[in-house]
């Protein structure tokens, strides 16, 4: 940098990393392996293959450390990245603090996250493989929206079951997907058997991510061009996500520090996942030392209130079992805005993690995350998206505490999307409307009672 | 550029430019002066003085070449500044076109288009005038939202006018604006006395551009402490826009590349003034020699099919009078999609250059914009705003021109926003329901009548 003074840290396209990373050879124990939901033995390449293409399952079983990024892929990645990583020095003025906050910015993609990041080379190994159309769900708009760019771009055809109430009360997204060339259904659809079975009791069925899943399942194992993508959980969507980290490893070492604490939100994993597991490789190698931190909302603390067993991956218990932190895979959260964060589980690889000692967890409070995000907006601008309050409200939080001491504390975090398309969550905000909610032990219990007994 | 197959051409932040410039003092004749509305006799700085501090003033007025962008404005900039120049390399593909299309995407600010680079620094001039709030009207939204931006980064009120069918239409502009600080009214409001008025004649009155410009105005010259701030049309407002131009420049040179059609869209005349007017210098100097046009909508052709004659800013009458081109301060332009082109004047700067046959001018209907608007959704990612899709429309008609001469000409445009507030336009499209609005010869001739006889 010829600047000390700099506000972001920026990368030319030719520095951008040409690999993926692989954590799972350099974890000191395997991960458990996923089973079959019906024989509990260990699921096979075979078991996925109705669903993801041959190269996205050799990847998510892979033991090689880094994975090549097709050139394909990477140039798609040239419309936004590398992303760019911030110091956020108006927050840190705002706050009085000694601390250095660094926030990477995924919000640059066309879709307003880090999902392109995964949904483009999902798209490109399909189309590879012949595949002439992806089927997926979607709440909150996000991944479809994603993907919906991600197929544009391989001429490849998209279909998204988005869940009925947020398909009526964020027609928006339904549109966006629309302009990249995606067919949009409301969920319970007319199009899958299982949805006109729904419809059938209540025309008016507000839907729900598994029936969602359900039905985009369904189309895909019906034909044998069509096959399903899924924005998070799975081992190969963290490692695409990795080139976040892998670019802020580089984009650090540009202005010559080095994080004492990183702290990212997760729902699936993937964002956090993405950001951590570069820096985590260093930290198991002694490269430095920082302090990596999940942070889930209170009302769905998968890794800090769930427990660590065999779950199902969606509600209706179609997919094989993994190995992950579930608050029990019928639990329905609350409906905070943070519509990403609210998954019963937890990527397994990011709870083996989390059970190896590698990373921390904390929970926070919705109010607490806008109250941050409303700082964060009237100084460095941007308008977060409501999952990545938390992160912030996490970096508030270390800022503070190093005021509070005097350490010049060095804190990382990913803003992994803009708010957008979320501004009713501001609303509700700013209207007094917005609650806090906490998952209660009765509750939590009764949704443990669902999670099948497996042994071992 | 140390990869030929670049997609996009980023600057660091030390080159940044760091001085506006001015075209008044290049042009072979001067522009006319503005007149005050009672006298007829040219308007000084007195008459501008209880609306606008002092320093944009001695701008609006200034022979200066170049002017020096303030430190603290420089330093807002780098939340989003320097803004990327792209290769259109995708959508070249698409069209199968031999041209080179470069955009300059101006979406990335906090607000998602270019007019905090006019927002910034006119909060900043009046603040460091001891202005402790500003006022302004909005009709979309984007306006309103990068004055709410700028005011948040020196510590400023902002009170907005939101024409009232737009705060009722866009809830989430409003939610926007109010996340960075400011307080929103419907206009009319009970605000003003001249609100009151309107709302007890009509409670739901849909409100106009120009009620609401009379309010906040009203508002702004009641209380010293107070000012108001203009998004377009004003000399100083293109002045401040010329930062995109600088910058485009550099870019291009960087690339070894040089302009030989440059569109840009048309509505107050700022996004085309600011990526124009540096190219412009360098055409007056000998230095390259490309085509400029503006681009203006069918429905609202200012430029293409108005008079060059004094007339009101505002439809109420209150402004001075400005020589410009105009459709006649009452005329109120069809429901085009894109709210930041339907304006009735244009820039008089622009206006005058135009004259002087130095930039030339098309119109294009609202259909072809969003069809061209999605052939670059679907390969460049980006969603754009409905004023920029007329940009993007006349650099497609360029490209395919091109693709029948065989010429590899070099096109430059500018993508002054994304449309991530703007999707009911692509819903509308979608749906079936977008019409093509035209200018008719009576509707123009009866809107002229309403413009006053000035001498000279």
């Amino acid at each position: 940098m010829s600047d000390d003074n700099y506000t972001k840290v920026l990368l030319d396209e030719s520095e951008m990393p040409t690999q993926w990373y692989n954590i799972v050879p350099d974890l000191p124990e395997p991960p458990p392996p996923a089973l079959h939901p019906g024989t509990h033995e260990p699921a096979g390449p075979e078991d996925f293959a109705p669903l993801f293409p041959m190269a996205l399952i050799m990847q998510e079983v892979s033991q090689d450390r880094y994975i090549d990024i097709p050139g394909e892929v990477l140039d798609v990645f040239r419309l936004w990245r590398p992303s760019p990583l911030f110091r956020a020095r108006r927050l840190e003025k705002l706050l009085d603090t000694p601390a250095k906050i660094f926030y990477k910015y995924e919000g640059v993609s066309p879709a307003g996250s880090h999902k392109p990041n995964t949904a483009v080379p999902q798209a490109y190994y399909n189309h590879m493989e012949g595949i002439t159309k992806l089927t997926t769900e979607t709440g909150a708009g996000q991944w479809g929206s994603s993907l919906a760019f991600a197929t544009a771009q391989f001429g490849m055809e998209c279909e998204v079951w988005q869940v009925a109430a947020s398909y009526r009360a964020k027609p928006h997204r339904k549109t966006m997907m629309e302009t990249w060339g995606a067919t949009v259904h409301p969920s319970p659809s007319e199009v899958t058997e299982f949805g006109r079975s729904l419809l059938a009791d209540n025309p008016d069925h507000p839907g729900s991510l598994g029936i969602a899943i359900s039905e985009a399942v369904a189309e895909a194992v019906a034909d044998p061009s069509v096959r399903y993508a899924l924005g998070s959980v799975l081992n190969h969507v963290l490692m695409h996500q990795t080139i976040i980290g892998e670019e802020a490893l580089i984009q650090l070492a540009k202005v010559g520090e080095t994080p004492d604490v990183l702290v990212g939100c997760t729902g699936g994993g993937s964002n956090f996942g993405g950001l951590s597991f570069p820096f985590l490789r260093e930290k198991m190698a002694g490269n430095m030392n920082p302090t990596i931190r999940c942070v889930e909302p209170a009302a769905c603390p998968s890794l800090t209130k769930g427990e660590y067993r065999y779950d199902f991956g969606d509600t209706a218990g179609m997919t094989p079992l993994m190995k992950m932190h579930t608050l029990g895979h019928d639990f329905v959260p609350d409906e905070i805005h943070a519509g990403g964060l609210r998954y019963h589980g937890m990527a397994p690889l990011v709870s083996h993690i989390y059970e190896l000692g590698l990373v921390e967890a904390i929970s926070i409070p919705q109010i607490e995350c806008f109250e941050s995000a409303i700082k964060f907006a009237r100084t460095e601008g941007i308008v977060p998206a409501p999952e990545p309050t938390h992160a912030i409200a996490a970096a508030i939080r270390e800022a503070l505490h190093a005021k509070e001491t005097g350490e010049e504390t060095v804190i990382l975090t990913a803003l992994c999307g803009h708010g957008h398309f979320d501004m009713a969550a501001y609303e509700s905000y700013f209207g007094g409307s917005m609650v806090n909610y906490d998952l209660s032990d009765a509750t939590l219990a009764a949704a443990m009672e669902t999670v099948p007994v497996v042994n071992g």
